[in-house]
């Protein structure tokens, strides 16, 4: 059975990550995921939060949210409720999560940095758009700070990116539009390095339990969905920087 | 003494409005004004506050706030901070003001329009950028409401546009960039419609008082600054859509 | 056409500054404009906020809230709806830099001067009545750190009053009472120094856009109104006082 | 051993209760307790809270705030703070627990009486003036009703009053000002009747405890205090409101 | 005519109160009081509230709390609410107060006790409960201090319990349980120390104000169920520890 | 190498689910597992959110929060924080995730079901217990529904229970205790049904990431660890009840 816009399978949407989109931060990217646009960016602040005051340690931190007209009905601003969004404080954990997990705390010293993902068109996969968007802005931040002599070495051990995958109309499918994502009966999310290891995976079946063959199947198509990200970004980041990373 | 970018005193930045550009709202638009970009989108929503429930009159509200990356500095999300800028609040009621002002509300039917202004790069004159960029997506929005039947003619009584002007080393300027604005002894808004009439005129001499004739002659500049944004927001209009405008 | 209570269209209503109103402020004053009445008070604080700190630097702050008993329908608390109330930031923000406008920050020293401005009962005006109350109460404050040798010279560098002026019936009417107010065309908030200079001209046409006569004659007579208020604030303060300010 | 003001020990303060104090409110006093100042509004409402709906029974409430000013260091607003008081929350309580005590909730229909007790200067006592205030206030409210036609027989069983009585320098004392209250070992506010019967009763010994015999002797020169008070609002209120007041 | 529970009069309930209930506070009980049970801990921190900095004097705070489930209808969380709880702030006012009247700060050191009483089950007198649980929780966590060696001498003077009394068709009784308390005509809850002392003393007349001898009636039976939970309280605690008290 | 406790690598820690442990839900749970210790109550509402108004389709809803005292070092209040805690949040969405997986909201018919786990104990795997207990409460409440004849039919499809994996010291471990789970390189989440499927895998290597292979290892001591849960949660529910999940 044909996907909506005819993708194969195993196929990820046309993806795009155009660098240096802003002129404040110290990274920052438009990522592109079919209609899901995410801006993405990274700043360096020179302190880092209490628990960390004294370690020679840096931190690395994200916030998420979503435009209210990036949604077909309009998304209440979480300044206008009053109340923080759940959804948005589980998705800004995962981002901080994927990122620490490659950055060397200790390389970066008290230094935090500072990860804002806004969605203003969201057409599903707006948390794995971040994760592979923010990454490149987060590798720019920190090139920027040892051009100027402030880091000695790269921080980053590791490429991240992030893909959803899913179970629709019984078949696996890779990297879900917001259509394909409601109808979808299992829905997870990957969040992967370039060398093959997992960061992340995280499968929910609200609709229907799966299966131990399920999801091995499921995280196969994942896994290839990162590898075309990782193309992506190495390409759009340059040899220059790629190169330093996990050096 | 010539002005950071070569402008002339009484020139506008280069202003682009891009419609049309996101998918789901009503009505979308990136202005841009120099190096500051605003996303001002407008949605209807079928049915307005509780103040005006029964009346058959709708209503004009606005939303504005700043990506933490839109600034040289980050700058902390509302969310987070658990408070509300005093600022963006009296941005946003500007504008609401604004575009009521132009309104026939009793057209418009019991429908809400919001209008959100997301500034996603700051340099000075966002809350300006800000109205002549919700005004071209209110227009659209109201627009496709006639296209779709649900309105006979357009709730438009008049094109609006905003411009800063400003005195800088003792001389009046046109639409201050962020680094003129700070370097500026008096700072006014001004509100427009198309027939050369004020809806808002907002002068500020924090840093020093102002006479009457330096208000005066800032009048005539700023009068000149919206004028030339008026032929930006027809030309992107298009004829058809202009026309219905104050029929 | 006659005004509501007999009024010429450029009299301002009878207006009274009650000084030392209260017993623990530095400076303290009930101002009755008409049927409006706002408490004003003046606090020194002998520290300024983070952004001041080391800087031997002062600073001047406001903050505007009204009584629940103050309108003819019970105003609801800010600290019980649990959301800040637009109009009154906007209002504080407006005293602030009305304030800041006339002060010497640095003879001031490292010190915050609160101004607070309870409205008690609310008949039009209450901004523009808090500013030329805030002013007196302000000047009795830095008086009172004189006296104390805290400070040389008075930080105080003009008087400083407010008045709003407007279109009512196709008439220029000045200090409009609630009623006036609620059936303006064009509505318009003036702050002056008494060297007949503008800190602030915030003018706006929700109801219909206004032109450069009929803005150029508003101002006229919002000047005439500032001075009335000029002659009472400096009865008030007596010579002593006054003759310190703008030394 | 004589006390800061001259006063005997089971002396009032001078009390003087202001009817009418503000114009728009149902029922508005300003109480003053020697120099502790409280303004207390009355305001109906045509509707009562979500519990109470379809009931035809009323509801009377109360709410209670110190302004800036009123105290030697500037109280901070609870809206600036961004969390509700506890100390205000228990004073709004009391006052609300203590008028619905003497109120025939069912010959008040489906209303609400809002009470506000604003402080505007507070040298102790400002609860227990609170108190007496507000009965005042919400008297004339009832009243207003009553000539409007609204309510065909005064709703109110009772007058009450309250006094704060004490332990300083081993000496029992009446209505304690804030220099006596901040040395007192024993601290009791005390809500009556007029028929001598007591509505509350709220004694703490945190410096120290207190036995029976204290406690006993406390009460009977609070009620001595309370007795005063109604002595005052039965004048302030006039024969042909208070005659009502417990038919 | 008989209790719902046969009980007497002047009979608390059953009432039982288990030590070390939990693992890491420095004290924990659960307090059960008939069908109400309260989960009380106290636990020290090395630093006191800005006030008190400085000071060589410690603190001694609590905060109080009932489950979700606590109650017949589900309770909803404070935190869901986005609004803190009157009536649970005035109780943890209430329990702090309490016991900080029998503590010499000063003998603390620069530390705060947080003392949290978390009830489970609600049936009428929690917070009494609370107070006669957590006097246990901090006898617990002192005398843990002083076998670490950082007190020297246990900073308590006095035993403290806590009992209701009310009046019950028109019948004196003590502890009253939820359905009691429901019907009572007057409610007092009453704190006093081992020395047949009152800390505090809040009786309320809400429904009915009462008498100068209903209320020493009251007192009396008060007195009896305070005495018969500082037995309770000495025996859980045991010799070691009681005898240390008040020495 | 041996874990702490002696306990062998796929076993998991001493359970125990005390049914009936309060008094007024409609199902609630203590569930222990070693030392972490939550209650978990359910209790029915006879409406639904907003959202679902109508539908004839019930709702089941989590919420879930750590005492003050269940930790080491205080955990502070979110309703004193004044803002929610993010992984509260994460684990609440969870929790109800997993519910409602297996429950047909169609049978519920249009009530909601408020699921409160709160911890009073914590040593690591409090999302996973709360998920087993909720289980047994939510049974509890549904099966006394079907008593009450308001549910025709049990509305659970399937047995849920919640357990932690992890690698620690390069090992595999089940149930990881929090001192485990301090030291373990990846960590995860697997919720499971009855029929051996899965409902959420989280699998998260912050410290470092984790191959295929890993995961797979992983799944298989979870899916054992998820029986072993199975066998006492049918156990305390007894034959009559858990027969009729499933049915």
């Amino acid at each position: 059975m044909a996907r909506l816009d005819g993708r194969k399978k195993d196929e990820i949407r046309k993806t795009k990550i155009t660098r240096d989109y802003l002129l404040y931060p110290d990274g920052s990217v438009l990522v592109e995921v079919g209609d899901t646009k995410v801006i993405c960016t990274a700043m360096i602040e020179n302190k880092v939060p209490p628990f960390l005051r004294g370690s020679e340690t840096g931190w690395v931190t994200a916030e998420y949210s979503m435009l209210p007209g990036s949604t077909v009905t309009r998304k209440m601003r979480d300044s206008s409720k009053g109340k923080v969004d759940g959804r948005s404080q589980e998705i800004q954990r995962l981002i901080g999560r994927s990122m620490r997990s490659v950055v060397d705390l200790n390389l970066l010293g008290e230094r935090t940095l500072w990860l804002d993902c806004d969605v203003i068109q969201a057409d599903g996969g707006t948390r794995t758009a971040s994760i592979s968007g923010a990454f490149v802005a987060m590798a720019d931040a920190f090139y920027k700070l040892m051009k100027e002599g402030a880091l000695e070495k790269m921080p980053v051990k590791s490429f991240v990116s992030a893909v959803s995958v899913g179970i629709v109309n019984d078949e696996d499918v890779l990297d879900l539009c917001y259509l394909e994502d409601s109808n979808a009966k299992v829905d997870m999310n990957i969040v992967m390095t370039d060398k093959e290891e997992f960061i992340e995976v995280q499968g929910t079946g609200e609709e229907a339990p799966f299966t131990m063959d399920e999801l091995t199947s499921l995280l196969e198509i994942g896994k290839k969905g990162c590898c075309d990200i990782f193309e992506i970004q190495k390409n759009v980041l340059g040899k220059e920087i790629y190169e330093l990373i996990g050096e």
